[in-house]
């Protein structure tokens, strides 16, 4: 259930509230980069279920090696990586104004059907840390084949806020300063939590 | 063959024109919209084939269920619900100043290579829609599987008249008065046409 | 080895040191544009690897009837058509400010999980030819099947130089005049080089 108090919250205090620790942002094999930046948008390369130090995605299809179930770990996997990499380029996730769009790619079995329920687990984790904000457009498609037998790969495409001019800069620190005082009042009231259960990621 | 004075009529009157209702649009199954706007650019979810109370496009892979025909005809009704989505999110389709790309997925039967062919019954339906603002970039490819087996998916980026500023706003209601005078004078003119086969959509 | 004077030098010029000579843009097979601006933003639709009076590459999967390094040589093809409709847009490439963003489809065997392999050759190409500005967010993956058979679709998104105020135009004007005053210098310096080698493209 969200609040209105919640919808205040800043996303890396998501985060801890649900004990996720962003991993390492992944490093592209080729000459590409993690993310790029070009004007208001932040295109995220698509990133995949593979996070250093952590138990791995099953590798090969949903609907035939890996379960719907699987199948939304594995994309809530692929955005924490994306949430790793925008965190890179940016210095922080509350530089994100809201997110734009999803392209979810299911490494499908033949007759796999339920693109849509596997990413949901991007979808879902990407609502839990930002809100209404994390709303996006989105595309799922079952794909033949994933660079190195992934289940599923996601490309994230956030909004970053302005701060082209003065004014804008400005504005942003009143409502960061708005933010850390709503955040300190939830951080008083909201009682302690259990640790993030890595299984459910 | 499109006349100079086509290229004033509004989108919406050119579906009138043609006998084209929108369709409800379509509800997401998930925490994802059907469009989000970022700047001047609308960022429509992948649609399918799909529209309650009409007749589906048959189900499976393109080569295989269905024909190339079939496909395009599946592509349409693609970009008929991808209009009612970007509908929903403007207050109508006059605020559209182009279309900017359309991703064409196909679910591919073994060996079939046509997916242009198909592609074409979304490309096509945006001109008739919107003329030559209505033409785009556009990425074609033949996928192993689609959610609910549906043959074609199609995600339309469509760019909106910018309304920042009062000059914008201004300039804009100018164009509208001069297009609804130039609707008026072809209607008065055009000849009564058939009824829109729902089958040909 | 990339210097600080490479890094000045236009990638039209960068062209001309490989010998790569750009081929005539591709036309649709449709009511579709190869390129459409929007913004700073330029979409150019997928290319494929088919290029007027050149050898064609071999068509099919990659992992089957294609090895990685013809699919990467077919990647690079992609690139030139997609740096012939942008340029055909744009009047030059040096209208481009940095390259955004890639999409990478590689038609895939069974099991074939090198996409990311077949991909370098978008990127190694676009990054030749715009230095660290042509680094971009990257997508790869690996589809059942791609229109005429073709083993590669690469769709790129181009960052164009803004040109809405005159203090804008104004810097590009002095900027273009410091490029050609290195391009000069750098031309005299260079040694010749050897002819551009088809097979390699």
């Amino acid at each position: 259930m969200q609040t209105e108090v919640d919808l205040l919250v800043l996303p890396e205090e998501k985060l801890r509230q649900k004990g996720i620790v962003l991993p390492e942002p992944p490093k592209p094999i080729g000459t590409y980069l993690p993310a790029v930046r070009s004007g208001n948008i932040l295109f995220v390369s698509g990133m995949i279920p593979k996070i250093a130090g952590q138990p791995s995605s099953p590798k090969g299809k949903v609907g035939r090696d890996l379960t719907s179930q699987e199948g939304y770990d594995a994309a809530r996997l692929c955005v924490l990586n994306a949430l790793a990499a925008a965190k890179m380029e940016l210095g922080g996730l509350d530089r994100i104004s809201r997110v734009v769009k999803v392209v979810g790619y299911v490494a499908s079995a033949e007759g796999f059907a339920d693109q849509p329920l596997v990413i949901n687990g991007a979808s879902d984790l990407l609502v839990d840390v930002f809100g209404e904000k994390g709303k996006h457009a989105r595309v799922s498609v079952g794909v033949a084949e994933l660079p190195g037998n992934v289940p599923v790969e996601v490309e994230v495409t956030f909004e970053i806020k302005g701060s082209e001019t003065g004014a804008d800069i400005e504005a942003d620190h009143v409502q960061e300063n708005l933010l850390k005082e709503a955040e300190q009042k939830t951080s008083a009231r909201r009682r302690s939590r259990g640790p993030y259960r890595k299984a459910a990621v």
